[in-house]
């Protein structure tokens, strides 16, 4: 018998708004509709808007962003390509794998979990070795909670002469951290829907700059559904090769409208915040981030490391069955040794406390020993001071008008 | 822009479980289709069983709690007829003036708000006066967070002898608190769909005993709308005198299906634990509750009452805004003096702390002196054994095979 | 087993639209925030637009039409007032039944079912009995498919120089049949949410005409839950006296939206050729409409006289059962006599063709001699003729845009 | 301005039953949480008695019935594998397509567009020519309405001692025609959840015998996101490679629950009558099918083709804009020169009716030459006499007690 909702803080998929949820709630539509080309196009020009791209192109695929990975691969790469990863976590590790299973010829750099892409080791093989192709960032690892310095990427292949493409997985990081893809120079970013675009699975996205289309013209990789071709030509009429999922694009259209209007740098500082409330709540309980240092610290994930002898599978099971809580568990090298509280989407202050307050009943169960209540307070003494000094500029909450209505419940 | 749920901690409405929302979310049909009776009887059936009433049969009428007061004192009273009600609260309060304005002869005790039904006073009146054709009783006193003593009441009236009648509104208990309609004595109850039910308003509910049934039959007052006798000649054949609201009907039978599933004896248990939770929080912030003593304390709703100085409607301002969170102000004698927590519906423990989080944020920068993390803290505490104590028993979630499965996250 | 979608062609509840339907799948909220206000001010402002309502002001109770029938009553008339009423079918026969159980002194004159309001002879009743203090009349009788002509009732009542009030039960004609309360001089105008306002059942609504106002401050008769006073000094604060059914409030704002954007003429015009389309049908059959002259014909519904020997229940039984359609029976007279189109609400010209297949298939099953396809033959004649008319004025489809991407379907 | 629902008649997407789309209406939740395995796993197996398959097992991707086509070529087959194709339609034509950009040498037979897989080519083929690895049908060719014979192709397979894999394009016929894998000895069926399965696009589904499952350990042919491999380690534990769109899963829960609960055979006997519906229509209106001979008829989409001189797609366009009727316009070779009626889903006798009365409007307007009415009139003389066979039967709405509940009405 599950009464109540069951808190949900996995690093996606991430609550989905009302708003959102409504708009998804659509009867079947003819796909071919003389009407539906207005609205792809503009919801494709206004998903561009969020990864800040203009000069280049978005796609959207029916599928995971596993999809998207690969078709920024098959598309933009052949086989035997020379590229230059990294592996810091589990999806990193993920991503190397599957390049290396559709035949590159990957030069990868493994780095200690709990750091991000190692800048320096990739200018020196950038300038040591010209027939690098690409060069791939896993933008934020949602296993160990990294986020990683693009901007410095660019900036070392920039230096180093390369014209490799610049990859980046960003399905954890656009449309929640700063993301730029024309300024960075970011060739092919991935996106999925389920994180900070805060809809359900199902929508590979790609953000693409006008030398990856170039590119994509010239690949010899074999591959069709994943085709940007195939893709681009429809999209250029607004329509699509195949039957879309109508109701997760009216799902990304309402989404679109939520994060264009709260603006993208508001979005960025609203999850910066809540994720302090999160860092402030976790060093009061005396625990470490799997992030070993705040360069590092992502403001979608938290992943806490445990004490030794702490079972982190265990932190996650009692928070889901005792306390109706879901944590992300740790993945891959840092399995049983973290757990992971998401912090984006559709997520505010108190949502925040409440994963603090579950999190602190299934560690202490699970025999941390911490002070209750600790992490919650230390979250609320951050967040009352972050929104007093929202609450000093002029917004509609605090005028004039509101107080008195308000003063006027009986 | 508002982000993130607003959580709801008002004593009504409730949040609504999502199988209850999805329930409601039904095309418009024929209400006189063939397949409705079976449907209407069957849901009429199980909604007695949640009032604990086999000698009798409950109506509901598209109206609210109100309507439910009106249609109660129209059809079993008439105009002229003596009856002893108290005012202990603003809902209680709200009756008594109903009853006047419909012609009743009130005789009306009243009693410091935080305490409950004067039983004593109540015997002594029965004794004194054979002509009090009814007695009214508010079960849970919604503005303050007192839960008095019906069977209690029951047991004074056959002590003094008398024949009168026994309303009990019971809006914001029946469904949640221990509620006994048959076993009490009950003639007449009153509900709403707003509260233990988990549904939108909308629906006006009443469970009549036999013998209000028969006064019913002999009451001289005008009455059309809300006439018993209309809706039991269209109820006996599955049927409603006029177009029922289908959408909450649905949403009914869903939520009758989790609550007898869940067990009353079950949702009284949840009910109090999360209550009890609830106070030892305000108890560590070194408030107390309207309720004056332990016996009133109320299971569905604690009201909080301010250091002077402190302003209710302030802490319920800044919690709406600020924090994005609802809570009860104070009503009539007592607002601005207090402000509420709802704890019941579809809640559970972490909703209860992340009620308790909120509600010391505002109360802070209300300028209320208190410890923060301290009611979390002392919740968590009571929470954590408490379900450590249900945990103990072989359940679903601690079986051999969920542990396993669990164990093998990736 | 049921295998799609039961089609609704009963004259209410009528098929809600999918943007009404998703406006109302919301959580709950605090029914005292402080943004509900505005809301609920513009919410009635723009309601009072669809009643042609500028003098006056309406107001909105969670109940069914019935309990409007009622409001209208014991809010503005004293028991023991004379009223001038009539009868021509269940609905008109109802509201006189209920006058009389709540007290009025009605003079009623009965009318052969098929024809509406008498005006000659409430002329002169009014010019014979200045005592008669309200007139009632049933704009549009759902149960026979008659249009009543409000605007000479008024015109009878100036000319004999009555300040009686007149009431208008609307339900069946707000927000699909012309109606003008300001125009019109309507004092008393009742409403329901389940007809040409496309939501469920659960709002009973009125437009009140200033002098319907004055008359409420001095009625004697006792009301509370549905006392006009009440909910006038909480509307005036833009709130209501109990919890409102808040899902309906958010519906009816989406049905507002979407009647006011087509506009009320247009409405109103739809309708007409709708109904129109369905007559064609009818006539095709052989079948005469109830209503017994053009001058009554509804345009909201169109109960169909069958033939002699044949069974209404069992066409609408046929239908149902046999192919998922749901049509009204017969009521109160003409139960077993006719059967009814409901042609109201959310529905077009091709819904429209489906009830007339529907409809001639369970005609044929039940032993009617008419011609197959002969209605729908009918009805697509004229949809095709008034449609090109439509389609002849520059519009959106038309143009030349629309057209080559439509060409361009592969 | 919209008004009334568009009715939908195109081959896919199909309306989505009620109860289907309240499923897909779920709060986001934890993927991995431990009570989802035993969700997929059930899902799975009850899956695959919809493709009548129990010697193998059916995989769920996220993505459409295309990504379905290419996952069964990379996994089951290596680049420069000869394989045997034909081509009838605009969907066999783009799976060659396909199959030659993935690296297949293909053997490609052209037929007549309106015939379907050419079987006796195919055994000449298979006798001569023994290196054949795959031979592909599709199995209903939306395009054209032609449903093919594949239980004769692995007839002509056995026959010829082929060791072949059998492909079946199954995206328009598994769950609404009769399709058995096991008996008919396919190897690899593909399906996707917006045709029979009465979902939204967004779910490519594979049915995989032993063989098939064999055959994709041996491909060399790169592939990562579509990896049969990678998707049954996950999908052992009850699990997937990546984050599901749960929505959907829970959609096809409650598809599969009303498509087993009809039963599979009643099921495609349903699609049978309304096929047989429509074509009574189209031929009434004296038109022809594009599928050239009964055998080859379609029970999913009836392609109608048009007289010269008659543009299809302005049969659609005005179906659309001024019927608000979607139908299927002609792909590819018959683009122009036929409009599409999909009859298969959650349709049942009325809409099929409508959907011959919207076109007889459209069709009319558009210059062709037919009787109004004529088309809908032969569509109920076989939908009378169908269902009055059906409802001799004894059944839940003609017995004793549904009979006297309805003939209650009033």
């Amino acid at each position: 018998m599950k009464i109540g909702t069951t808190h949900l803080f996995v690093p996606g998929p991430t609550p989905v708004p009302e708003v959102v949820r409504r708009a998804m709630n659509v009867p079947m539509e003819d796909h071919r509709a003389p009407d539906l080309p207005d609205f792809v196009l503009d919801l494709l020009a206004d998903l561009a808007r969020v990864f800040r791209l203009r000069e280049g192109r978005v796609l959207v695929y029916p599928g995971s962003g596993t999809g998207a990975w690969e078709a920024a691969i098959t598309n933009c790469l052949s086989r035997g390509d020379r590229v230059l990863m990294s592996r810091y976590g589990q999806f990193s590790h993920l991503w190397v794998d599957m390049a290396r299973r559709l035949g590159l010829d990957v030069v990868c750099h493994d780095v200690e979990w709990g750091e991000g892409v190692p800048v320096e080791a990739y200018a020196q093989e950038l300038r040591a070795d010209p027939s690098i192709r690409a060069v791939f960032v896993t933008h934020n690892e949602t296993a160990t909670g990294v986020t990683s310095d693009v901007r410095a990427v660019r900036q070392a292949m920039d230096e180093a002469g390369s014209d490799a493409l610049l990859f980046v997985d960003g399905v954890s990081s656009i449309a929640s951290l700063d993301f730029r893809q024309d300024e960075w120079g970011v060739d092919v970013a991935v996106a999925g829907s389920q994180k900070g675009f805060m809809l359900p699975a199902g929508l590979a996205i790609l953000g693409l700059s006008e030398k990856a289309l170039a590119a994509a013209e010239r690949s010899t990789t074999e591959r069709c559904y994943l085709a940007f071709r195939d893709m681009i030509t429809a999209n250029d009429v607004g329509s699509f090769p195949y039957t879309p999922p109508m109701p997760l694009l009216h799902g990304l259209r309402a989404s679109l409208d939520r994060l264009l209007d709260e603006g993208m740098d508001d979005v960025v500082a609203r999850h910066h915040r809540l994720a302090e409330g999160v860092r402030h709540g976790v060093k009061a309980w005396g625990l470490d981030l799997c992030a070993l240092a705040p360069r590092w610290y992502s403001d979608t994930v938290s992943a806490v490391r445990l004490p030794d002898g702490v079972d982190g599978a265990a932190v996650c099971r009692i928070a889901y069955h005792r306390y109706r809580t879901s944590f992300g568990g740790g993945l891959g090298k840092v399995a049983g040794r973290v757990f992971r509280i998401g912090h984006l989407g559709d997520v505010n202050e108190v949502s925040c406390l409440s994963a603090l307050a579950a999190a602190e009943m299934a560690l202490l169960d699970a025999g941390v020993d911490l002070e209750p209540g600790s992490g919650v307070a230390a979250a609320q003494a951050y967040f009352r001071q972050a929104l007093a000094a929202e609450g000093s500029r002029p917004g509609p909450w605090w005028s004039a008008t509101a107080g008195p209505r308000l003063t006027a419940v009986t």
